[in-house]
């Protein structure tokens, strides 16, 4: 393992934290919130002094191999998040470090899980910070730095490396020859779509730092809002924008470029892409049906359960409405959503649309070869023919996700809460989608959970947003020998 | 596909079933209940009709593959269910012909989940059928008929394919060169097994009748009692020679043969016996300390803990308690012991130990290979390597498994019950555990489900019990062409 390397870019990383903690700085001084102020410029000095020592510690070799990528990254997130949990914590905004921890991994790893009941009481600078982790969490926080720096140019291994350890999906697609020229690619549509939003829901007269702000939430489907009621009191116009933003970010980007490249064909038979809308369609068909009863007029329903859903199946957790009290269809398609979550290469979570094909056809293959043993067949996916490392990779990958999850849900279970909250709970952690059901529900929050409960969905929310691996090496003793 | 040799396979079955009702016909008659005598006639004069009808068509040639082994097996479950609970419904103890179904069907696959309120109100010779088709289908009704049958003898082929299609687990054992003789060996361990439990429930002073029934719900790990609370009212000596037949029934048959032939040594070392005994003590350790509070003495508590826990882990499904009122810790361990189930080669139901052996194995190694990526690195068990094709296969069936419990809880959604017992009524009967928790707990019952959620766990027990691929390939449409 080559320590010094992964020292040093992870001192960068937390030197480039430190700069984006800047803007929040100067929005809590300007807006009068001197506490805030005082949180946000310790957290600065504390992230540069880190940062620098960090960066001292020069690789004296560039070996960096795919476990390096792999212990950069979970390090960097648990680092990046222990350093972001401070101006939380040093104004006083939210008096627990746990808490703040909580709330930052939250914000990181785009869950959107709370353990404030009264959002409205935090400083607009706070809002802002807690929003803008959702927004440099979705898309990797180390694919940012790779976008600017220079260094990468020198080895475009690590890059490579790092980019697969911290983006979600099966495989990575090199957009560019340079994995620096992709991983810019990448922020120039994420932050174009971003402005997108802003300046649509701008148009619908909604403020300027709610736009900012929910836009954020929505880039990186994380799903903090700026009220309590979530997206509840904005407009019809408002909520129908960021139901549509929701499905856009939980897209592969490489659709995008395809789209860019004017390949739109290419982009019309991604399968994926297919199975998602086909999901969206069907889960809105169907809990609109189910829910039918409970509104006097169709728009309304049509668009709380397209809201619903598409919040869901992006793993944003954004609620227009508690769908805690709908009929058991609707609450049960909404927890299966939560799990199958959204495309691979988008900044959703979940176990990706792309794992479930994969699943769904490797599975359909099993059936099949009980009739024909002797049949050689081949998983295909949009017309090429899928190697079967990736398709007993993806089903590994699952398998490890549901004894996770058990051993997660069992130690939620010391909480004594019920079997829905308690399932919910990891459900929504893990797949980070931020509200589940009952005690957790979307309009509930996390506050009332043990510090110990806290702590291992702090920890689950890393697994999934990171899909295991890298959380997981840093467990491992093998990892720390030598 | 050989239809003519499955179908004279289906017919001896049908005809053996038609003589297992014989002493069931006799015990009505002589207890005095004579719709209940009518009820066995009927069904009898059916299943013979039935049968020889079959039998008529005999094979034009003896080709039979792997292929026809499943499908014999699938036909066959559900055509035994569907006579054996025409009793039922002709005598008039069940008014509703779905609910006769159920209650086979929950029989055969030993699950023991049942739609009846009151249990006593049966008479004795609907309740020594009920507990009857438990015995008969823990083992495998067509590894019994491979231990009677002199047809066997000539394909040995056939006999392994329909003992595969039939067996839990994931490899199976050949006890002897013969077929014949390996189905034998086993009928002969678990008719043995069985006739222990009886001698040592009547030293306890139980009734006959009671010991008889209690026995084969515990052999075949199924379930249905012949009181309303199930074991709660026997004394604690019978309760603990049941807690131990429970867990001996949930062994790998296998163990039972290597001690008959003195191998104490590989019967010993056997990873999973080893895994299984440690989940047992570890679980009741971790019930009996959650539930310390409730009891005034030690004993009592552990009793209650260790009889949970086996029935759960054996997927047996009696209770002397209802834990559906345990704290959440305890509850939630024995939802997961629903999942893990017994051992491969035994009666129990759930994934079997075997296959979280080798998904935990599997998941460390791909872990660790990506600290390693260029190790070889091979899964052993038992000492002997395991091929990988296994490892994936075992991966595969979890992942199914998966997705039809993901979509048959959707479909008990309907319902409208709680989550709680959606979830818990879906993993009950496809674990073929029996009880679940809330409005399916241990002193409640399935009576109160539509009938499309009857009929919905009604397949789902038969994939549980047949390990799916059997059900499935029922349901693929090049399986009924040509």
């Amino acid at each position: 393992m080559n320590y010094r390397m992964i020292f040093n870019i992870l001192g960068k990383i937390v030197c480039v934290e430190a700069a984006f903690m800047l803007p929040a700085m100067l929005i809590a001084w300007f807006s009068g919130d001197r506490s805030g102020a005082l949180g946000f410029g310790a957290a600065i000095c504390v992230s540069l002094l880190l940062g620098t020592l960090f960066m001292r510690l020069r690789g004296r070799n560039n070996r960096f191999f795919a476990r390096d990528g792999f212990v950069t990254v979970g390090l960097t997130w648990i680092v990046v998040s222990a350093l972001g949990a401070l101006p939380f914590w040093i104004s006083g905004a939210i008096p627990n470090y746990l808490d703040c921890l909580f709330e930052t991994v939250s914000g990181f790893t785009t869950t959107g899980a709370t353990i404030l009941s009264d959002v409205e009481k935090l400083s607009p600078a706070m809002l802002y910070w807690r929003s803008f982790t959702h927004w440099l969490g979705g898309m990797g926080v180390l694919v940012f730095m790779m976008a600017l720096s220079t260094l990468t140019k020198k080895n475009s291994g690590e890059s490579m490396y790092l980019l697969r350890a911290e983006s979600p999906g099966i495989r990575i697609t090199k957009l560019a020859p340079r994995m620096r020229r992709s991983a810019m690619i990448l922020y120039e549509i994420y932050i174009g779509l971003t402005l997108l939003q802003i300046a649509l829901l701008l148009i619908g007269r909604m403020s300027l730092f709610d736009a900012v702000t929910l836009s954020f939430g929505t880039a990186g489907t994380g799903g903090f809002g700026v009220r309590n009621d979530s997206i509840a009191s904005y407009s019809p116009y408002c909520q129908w924008v960021i139901t549509a933003f929701m499905l856009v970010f939980s897209v592969n980007f490489n659709i995008y470029f395809l789209l860019l490249l004017r390949q739109f064909r290419k982009a019309a038979k991604n399968e994926e892409l297919r199975l998602f809308l086909f999901i969206v369609l069907a889960a809105t068909a169907l809990v609109a049906a189910d829910t039918a009863g409970r509104y006097s007029d169709f728009a309304a329903c049509l668009r709380a359960a397209a809201f619903q859903v598409s919040s869901i199946i992006s793993t944003t957790g954004y609620s227009t409405v508690n769908f805690d009290l709908w009929p058991q269809v609707s609450r049960c398609v909404l927890v299966l959503l939560m799990f199958i979550g959204a495309c691979a290469g988008s900044t959703g979570g979940g176990l990706k649309i792309v794992r479930l094909l994969v699943m769904g056809k490797a599975a359909r293959r099993s059936v099949f070869r009980v009739l024909h043993p002797n049949s050689v067949c081949l998983i295909h996916m949009d017309g090429e023919t899928l190697d079967e490392d990736t398709v007993h990779a993806v089903n590994t990958y699952t398998v490890l996700f549901c004894l996770i999850f058990a051993a997660a849900t069992l130690l939620m279970s010391l909480n004594g809460q019920s079997f829905e909250t308690t399932f919910t709970a990891v459900a929504a952690c893990i797949n980070n989608v931020g509200p589940g059901l009952g005690a957790v529900g979307p309009n509930a929050n996390f506050a009332g959970l043990s510090y110990f409960s806290k702590l291992v969905l702090t920890i689950t929310m890393l697994i999934g947003r990171l899909e295991i691996y890298p959380i997981l090496v840093l467990f491992t003793p093998t990892m720390w020998k030598r």
